[in-house]
């Protein structure tokens, strides 16, 4: 198809929505790509663009002059347009923002401003905002005349003489209530308001707890610049939901459409977390080198401790992680309860499995002291993947950090090495 | 606090979100608790129950009565009522029925029809939708003089004579509309309909796409019967996230304030997985039990193939199965490509972990021959788990299986074994 009619091409993606051409783009072959770019650049939508992935966007940016760039930002919302020039080069940056109208360049290079994942950038600055003393008829009057307006937008909000927001009317309430009716009258008083320099997580929470359609951003003088709506933040929550799952794993910060050298290298880092892991683990093997030949069946059975203690402690520290950040544990209150749950789940499965496996291990090997053995490494080594599980992630929290980096990674080794040394040791004490 | 002072309690309650106060009741202490809920009941607004996570929202549920249960039912959207309706035994969810308005309780029996989890679930039958050849004005005023409205709303729905949506109207556009504009000039015409058997997977997967406010749902006959706003699709989006993390690490469907029986039995089921990997991977060692009891070294290193495949496949496996979510992997198209890529990626990082742990395998045991096979049995597990790590979570998509489910655990089990008959079968075969 892509093999040289402009016009067939053009109108099978003119009646797509931009996300869905974003994504026929990134399902394209390389070579296709470049072909398809030749053909369709002028008809791109800049919409399109910043649907794309980063890597395929850099793509595309890179080959597009800035004065053409400069066209495409102009027709982005802000909070678009200044994802898609952040990650130009600095000279790039320039020539493009050389080339936007006065006012849009304003509002872009302070965008800039903001650090990256911050409300700053979440916010479009395209709003209405309406004096606290105007009635539903000016209201109405100001929207029908004023032609510098969003799109669409879904609240109006209200703000005083110092340019504070002081409420918000969702615009059903406009359309419901008689001409004179006054603004104040019927506005929510009950903002809340974000800060600009706000962690996107932190606005997340907002949204997903008290279900906002739109928040105003303010600056640090209180001052409404801004507006952040439910569609930017159901991208923030899918991102952060990703970034936890891929955290835990080990994975990282990833671009699904990377080359394969970023995408092995990424993984790189936790591979060397694995790589230390095991060999201390190997260690601690190695200290019982002696009775593992005299009893080979150790080699047998030892692995089952070290796994299941892993196991069990991944689901735990998995939801803990989870609980954090929906904070449905809070370091300062309810910590205490949950470990002391997690020790008494550990210990209820432990005993059942420890049973089971300590039975079958001591019958494999007509050896019931080596059952005993196994089943009782089992127990200490999944206790305390209970308690580990959950107090890793809520100290890594307390102190900072993102409790969902390293913490799986982490806990593994220490069920690994506990767990081996809990049944070499035990084995060496009772079996020798 | 909660020590008998029913009016500070009451205060201290009433100027908080509903959310918050369903937050604080999740942290109270069992004892506390029940104290909370004998003071406040009837205080409590329905929103809060509604907020409340489930374990609790049955605790609360149970402790009323039928009609005072139906009041708090009359007050909630018909989404919220329809999730508080459906955990109540048959006999409670009659009484509840039958003291409720006949309107209502239509809405509610037949919400209850669609299954759980569909787009019917998710949506409130609250809408307002205007017939076509409406103007501007007409509409205008059919908001202010009816009663019997949403609370607040966001688009219009433009039905045909059959009651058949036909387009949508956002209210910005109404507001800045002069009055003798007809509303087929200004709706858009392009809607995503959902049918109300739809998968709420499926219907996160359109609002984050084409970054909906809301969308209008339709039943067989494809009439209009419900809307389902994007704060309803924050709450879908974030659940779905939460379940691919858990169901990855084998966790499965939890609920964090479950009592401690029931999460140590829902932890039972991928424990019990974990078990029968082990013993399958014990069986493999157990095969070689000969050669490890003449070079215990082998028992030391063994565990570190298998960590490294392990770990590279899970990986492999969480971005398979994340893409897939977001449909940047679709079954039909790009498979080849991305199974490539994963075995490129795979083999770059298997040669230089290989190159380090053989080489330092080698000499701690001063044996070249151990390192090279350790690092040979690595190379060809860690393009195992990029093979596996990508195939299985396509072809359990494919079969129509959650990819998520099980995709872990089962990949652990081959890279263990495989790990383990690598290395120990090289060994035997070279080192004996």
């Amino acid at each position: 198809l892509a093999a040289g009619d402009v016009a067939l091409v053009e109108s099978l993606i003119e009646p797509l929505h931009p996300a869905d051409v974003a994504d026929l783009i990134e399902h394209l072959e390389p070579e296709q790509l470049q072909l398809f770019l030749d053909i369709t650049r002028h008809a791109l939508e800049p919409e399109t663009i910043s649907h794309l992935d980063e890597t395929l966007r850099e793509e595309v940016v890179e080959q597009m002059a800035p004065a053409e760039l400069a066209r495409v930002v102009t027709e982005l919302d802000s909070d678009d347009a200044v994802d898609l020039l952040e990650d130009l080069d600095d000279e790039t940056q320039r020539q493009v923002l050389e080339n936007l109208p006065a006012e849009e360049r304003g509002f872009i290079e302070q965008g800039l401003t903001y650090p990256e994942d911050s409300a700053g950038r979440l916010m479009q600055r395209e709003l209405v905002a309406v004096p606290a003393s105007w009635d539903v008829g000016q209201t109405i009057d100001h929207l029908r005349g004023s032609a510098d307006l969003p799109d669409d937008f879904y609240d109006l909000f209200v703000v005083d003489a110092a340019g504070k927001p002081v409420g918000s009317v969702p615009l059903s309430r406009v359309l419901r209530s008689k001409r004179g009716t006054g603004l104040n009258r019927i506005m929510d008083e009950e903002l809340r308001l974000v800060p600009a320099d706000t962690d996107q997580e932190a606005v997340a929470y907002l949204f997903r707890q008290y279900a906002l359609m739109s928040a105003p951003v303010v600056d640090a003088a209180g001052r409404l610049i801004g507006v952040i709506t439910v569609d930017d933040v159901v991208r923030v929550i899918d991102e952060e939901a990703e970034e936890d799952l891929l955290n835990i794993v080990g994975v990282g910060d990833t671009d699904f459409h990377a080359p394969v050298h970023v995408t092995a290298f990424q993984r790189v880092r936790w591979l060397v977390v694995t790589l230390v892991n095991t060999l201390i683990a190997a260690f601690v093997i190695s200290r019982f080198e002696d009775t593992i030949g005299h009893y080979p069946a150790l080699a047998v059975l030892m692995p089952i401790t070290a796994a299941m203690g892993g196991n069990a402690g991944v689901q735990v520290i998995t939801v803990t992680v989870r609980a954090l950040a929906t904070r449905d544990i809070t370091p300062n209150s309810n910590v205490g309860r949950i470990v002391m749950k997690e020790l008494a789940v550990g210990f209820m499965n432990a005993l059942v499995f420890a049973a089971i496996l300590g039975t079958l291990g001591g019958f494999w090997f007509g050896n019931l002291a080596l059952g005993f053995v196994l089943g009782a490494a089992m127990i200490f080594n999944m206790v305390w993947a209970g308690f580990a599980g959950t107090t890793i992630p809520i100290v890594m929290e307390k102190l900072g950090f993102d409790p969902a980096t390293g913490a799986g990674p982490f806990l593994t080794t220490t069920t690994d090495c506990l767990g081996f040394f809990a049944f070499l040791g035990l084995a060496t004490l009772f079996l020798t």
